[in-house]
């Protein structure tokens, strides 16, 4: 069973909790992701904060965590920059050694995503109760498998293009809104030894995640990022002449 | 000056004579690009028809041409099984070599783009009076180069995805249309040593090159394909081990 | 179990009998191939040409074939050009459509694998007694799996850059020739839905086949190339905007 | 003109004043960088440290300077640590901005290709007398341009693969070794609205940027990264629907 550890900062929901946002996700997004996971993985949750506002040491994170890992998901939004970088550089580092990640609607602009990308990650935003549809551009793909040609979200806070991302290796989906915005909404990279994916919807006063199709396009994110290789350490090695 | 070839099927205003076309191009579609573009551009215009129903030999694509010119545009539709396979050889050897082409519209079903892409280049279409926004994705690329965060487009065809490419070496527009679809609409790739643009807008019952900011991008797209480096032949030669 | 095809030219071994190759493959490269992969894969095989030098009918292509392979295995060196037409454009469609298809060696020059990429498929190359190391790229893919950093091939046909191919996905091996030549020699793309890997290692007369770590790339490259999304057919469709 | 800053450690030649780099660069390589280059760019040279021991503030870094760079070289080797964070987050700004830039050798390490990479950029390597061939793999790529099939460097550093990197945009040169070892010695990306070109010859004890191709690579390079494309700050911006 893939282990699947879901980073969750526990903000609008845990310690500041917004009606609007508990409405949707009473015991945190998290946990919310955790009900619709634990069936096909084996799922750890992580938070920035607790809900008493209580800061988690080095953000949840540490090193036996990593190695239980196999996908990691990254829900983040306003704060961002209380992650401490010690947690950021081994996040990426695990991914970089072969660990799956997955970025959620707003992570775009953690400082996780932004340092695997080597980018700012800027985008156009607007929040609104703009419908947006989510369209599958390599229905192929296993990010993909089982979605129909587009997927309806009633109501998504508008991210717009242009998206201050590295050519992706491979766009899955690009999503339009109804004023007639688009953005490149589910992108894939490899950073090393490790896949990388970018998955915009999931605005945390909408109840995004509660839909059927956007679960399974997170459940086939969590196949595809998947992978058996993992090194315990990268090195820079001084080698000799080969030999044979 | 660069050599820019404007080939075009010529069958809505030059056999066929229909009124909403002739409307926007009484000359036909390659006058009116040669129009904004001889300007700043060495032009020829080739056709495969003429006005007059007469088909021309080859479509119009000799040696004598394709070696005088840095690139082309191509604008088909309807009639893209009377291009000689002989015709779509060559101007494909000619991109190999070196020559620049940038395909407009409908042309995505040539023969000749299909040919460099290898794939089947299928998309979902709707002809209506949708409005389409062109968004740009990326505004450093040269092909973006003077063109605003968007460009209206009041009324166009409708093309979505899937489109049947491989992945573009980069994406350069999206389009997005008033019913919410949306569309790749400036793609660009190297086959050999040539460069390849796809430009979606162009639909002869609209005045779509009629619109400064796409004769723009139309422009700066001819620039971005031109390439000094050219060869006469390729080849699959047989060498000698490196001596030095 | 995947369903695997191998198809092979079979005119060194077969119509030809050439000693140097019946060497290393008596019964053909098809059923060499077979023997190492029947464990793991159902293999079917087919070939151009009967021992007895009868042609088969279409290269041996049907529809009932291809809708019965997973992923095809393509070795051809001398008779590119038997091959009839149809036969390519099937098997083009399936790819397209989803199968996928691993080149072997001097199908860089088959009219499929040209039809596919879009360009000449060039090369430099040698018939030599050089050695070639098979460098693994990236370690982390699943081509790449359970391959050690470098692969000996004590002779092989030198295969030289430039490679007239398009810029690959993804770049999973580069080999070096003793003489200091470089190549490109395993590259993954996507055409429309089907997965496509060439590997260059596999000259008729030198028994590179019997490396078992080029057998366990081919395996691997299998696997890999496997999708379980195949469409009947590519289409176009006309759609009425979208009701949601 | 376009405006160069070719930006050194100075520590070899500089601080520790090593005879066999002395010996190729008497004056620092940033200075024989500038001596080739100054006819056809306008140069600058900055360094980490004077050839005193002097480190110079923020490794020479102002935003003024920044603003008056087109394209900038970067060469380090041993004291990447050195360079202070501001420094590297002020230079990766201005590439993702529309700044060019080109690492050197063994800047492959420094911390600014690293956070512009997302990866550790890590490779194999060994100090030794090795010959390498640099051979082209895009002869139409402007920066080959008047580039032979390969260029011969008698002596160089090896570095072999897996080169920890994410997948090139384009990749332009593949070096070999004569032990056998290759590298993706010349490699292209963008990052954001700047350019990046790495480029693997240039061993402080070998005078590799003393043969005339390198030279003309290196100076290919600098045309190839120049934009004229450069926005003085990067934004996130919170914006109104589409008016038009």
């Amino acid at each position: 069973m893939i282990k699947v550890t879901v980073w969750n900062e526990f903000c609008h929901e845990g310690v500041w909790k917004q009606p609007n946002v508990l409405e949707h996700y009473p015991d945190g997004i998290h946990k919310y992701l955790e009900s619709f996971l634990k069936d096909e993985f084996e799922v750890t949750t992580v938070t920035l904060y607790e809900a008493d506002g209580t800061l988690n040491e080095n953000a949840g994170i540490t090193r036996e965590l990593l190695d239980n890992t196999d996908v990691m998901l990254w829900w983040g939004h306003c704060t961002h920059h209380m992650v401490p970088d010690e947690a950021v550089a081994m996040v990426a580092d695990a991914v970089r050694r072969g660990m799956g990640i997955i970025f959620l609607h707003s992570a775009h602009h953690s400082k996780l995503f932004k340092t695997l990308m080597g980018t700012s990650c800027n985008l156009h935003w607007r929040e609104s109760e703009d419908k947006e549809y989510l369209w599958v551009i390599d229905p192929s793909h296993p990010i993909a498998e089982g979605i129909p040609e587009h997927v309806t979200i009633p109501m998504e806070e508008m991210y717009g293009e242009p998206f201050g991302i590295p050519e992706p290796d491979k766009l899955v989906f690009i999503g339009s809104f109804s004023p007639g915005e688009v953005f490149r909404s589910g992108c894939c990279w490899r950073r090393e030894y490790g896949k990388v994916f970018y998955f915009q919807p999931g605005h945390e006063s909408h109840p995004t995640y509660h839909i059927p199709e956007i679960q399974k396009i997170i459940k086939n994110a969590i196949n595809w990022a998947y992978s058996s290789y993992r090194v315990a350490e990268l090195t820079c090695p001084n080698v000799e002449k080969p030999q044979d």
